[in-house]
């Protein structure tokens, strides 16, 4: 194996090398503390100072205003799809969902448990292969929110222009997207993103909340579960997990270095359009999703067989590029090209699918 | 600072070193994976191993026979508080819970918003200085289950004997004990452990729960809020906090290098004797915690004044003992000895209380 492989997982994912150096270097000892980050206080001034540090990044970075808050939770993006109607659904009001993916739809399955959700449009039928257009659904201007999950990692697909929800606030799970590109987070009253994904390692979600909506937490709800009392406490409520936001706050760093989102978007285009070229030029490669709705984080496509796609991974890996089988739940083959995946392990996938089809097709 | 200091912080708190550097050593690159294990998916086949090694090591360990299924949660000990009666409790049934410091009286309290809970015993009035005694309570036989805390963080005291309940599972909240002696998992139903004390880093949750408690679980719970979820899933039914689990499995492969639970016990209560003989040797020193119910993992005391604790408490970081203050909501000092914790911290803890008396007394 090389020292550094090829990752195309779809979260877990690649991180940038350079966080993984500076997050070792310091591992058993940080900042001269004689202590390792994992051993350390949340209620030290050390910890503090990373939590608040990662905030003012993603601030930065997501040109996010105060009146939305920034928390650091537990549980995934699944853990959301529970908490987000837990708290922002009223006792008679209802909230709709955008089903565009599997995680969509857990979303939706999850929070029809806490209260009622009407489904506002899905675009299973055509195997979620595409995003749906506005007149395909009509949204309520009475329901207490709209649900959506921007980018869908197993079908590769990405909300390319977002519904407009009028006064009913819209919230995303941006798990698979957030960050790869300019985000106006006034366009939506919370988004959730598990970090696994574009922000760091499993075990730490990224929720934003507008102020406004933090009035709607039942108090009847149990602490853990309450976006206002995560906000009061700055979620240091209970123990965060603190490995994990540091690391967070370490790839927000990279990702200013990077130029910030705008360029983020720029470098992230253009990685996928090299692969989504390779698609365009050849009957031997099948995009599976609708050219308009591509998603740039997860590019989704099939061969001609179950076979040789079977043949496509495993010589990939020979090659030093792993995890690029689809999901079990659809075969076919994913590159999940995140904001920390590097052009050269495109190019050389590119290099790959051509010399592959030339020995194969 | 030296290079390793003396963390007394009652958690997160002091990891075995040899832990850290096993973790720091492979941190970029996992058995010649050619990634971090930050970067690997959750459903690759070392991340599996992984968490079956942890899981098969704690069975070890323990002693957990197959009738209990062991789980790693998210959310800390505070979301096992509603977690617990939304799986353990039925429609018109009650749980009785023994309120014995903080953490037992917020496990109460959002219990409480979860449905029925009885407060069979409480210490308050004594500023939980003690566990109740067995004549101090009288357990319901009718009740779903009942709930203790077996260590007190920030009081320092611990049960010695735990209540017998018969039929009615016996809950407990073990996380600052958890794997500190021997345990005997057959007197419970269900016991649950934030790591980032005896057993890792924060962002990972023990449990340990008895096969036929699954079947309480109701269908309508949310996924992530559903043990039998869970076990079903074998704790990967989202992405699971993989790091924390790494860590976790390092920490009992430490504590299987050790001599297992009973030499443990054996270590534990030689430190703790150390520092609770200074403080029964002198008037200078009084502790909180009434003798027969001190804990081995946390030793509180008081000096004289407050101005002397916060002077000792300072005066020992200038020592290379640090986070030794009490909890910000009682004061005083707190010694935590976990696990970890080496005797040769606890004696040069013994050997400073002696010179700081005779300076100072």
């Amino acid at each position: 194996m090389p020292d550094r492989i090829y990752n195309f997982a779809a979260g877990p994912a690649a991180l940038p090398l350079s966080v993984l150096e500076e997050a070792q270097s310091e591992f058993t000892n940080i900042n001269d503390s004689g202590m390792s980050l994992l051993e350390m206080s949340h209620r030290s001034q050390p910890v503090e100072s990373i939590m608040s540090e990662a905030e003012s990044d993603i601030r930065e970075v997501g040109n996010i205003p105060e009146n939305y808050h920034i928390l650091f939770l537990q549980g995934g993006a699944s853990q959301q799809f529970s908490m987000v109607p837990m708290n922002l659904l009223s006792s008679d009001g209802h909230a709709e969902h955008i089903v565009t993916g599997h995680f969509a739809k857990l979303a939706y399955q999850d929070a029809q448990k806490i209260g009622d959700i009407h489904l506002a449009a899905s675009t299973e039928e055509d195997k979620f292969s595409r995003i749906p257009t506005a007149d395909e659904y009509k949204l309520d201007p009475a329901a207490d929110y709209v649900h959506i999950t921007t980018n869908n990692t197993i079908f590769g697909t990405e909300w390319k222009t977002i519904p407009k929800t009028g006064d009913v606030p819209l919230v995303a799970d941006t798990s698979s997207n957030m960050f790869s590109k300019p985000i106006d987070i006034q366009d939506y009253g919370l988004i959730y993103a598990g970090a696994q994904k574009n922000l760091g390692a499993a075990g730490v979600t990224l929720v934003i909340i507008r102020e406004d909506l933090l009035k709607r937490s039942p108090d009847i709800l149990p602490s853990m579960f309450n976006y206002n009392q995560h906000v009061k406490s700055k979620s240091a409520y209970n123990t965060p997990p603190v490995f994990g936001i540091y690391i967070l706050g370490l790839v927000i760093k990279w990702l200013k270095g990077q130029g910030g989102l705008k360029n983020m978007d720029r470098i992230n285009t253009q990685k996928a359009s090299l692969i989504y070229d390779v698609i365009d030029s050849t009957d031997f490669y099948r995009g599976h999703a609708t050219k308009s709705d591509r998603s740039n984080m997860n590019v989704t496509f099939n061969l001609p067989t179950s076979d040789l796609e079977a043949k496509f991974a495993d010589s990939a890996a020979s090659h030093g590029m792993v995890e690029i089988k689809g999901h079990r739940s659809v075969g076919g083959i994913r590159a999940s090209i995140y904001n920390a995946f590097p052009i050269e392990g495109v190019e050389r996938l590119t290099d790959f699918m051509k010399a592959f089809e030339k020995s194969h097709g």
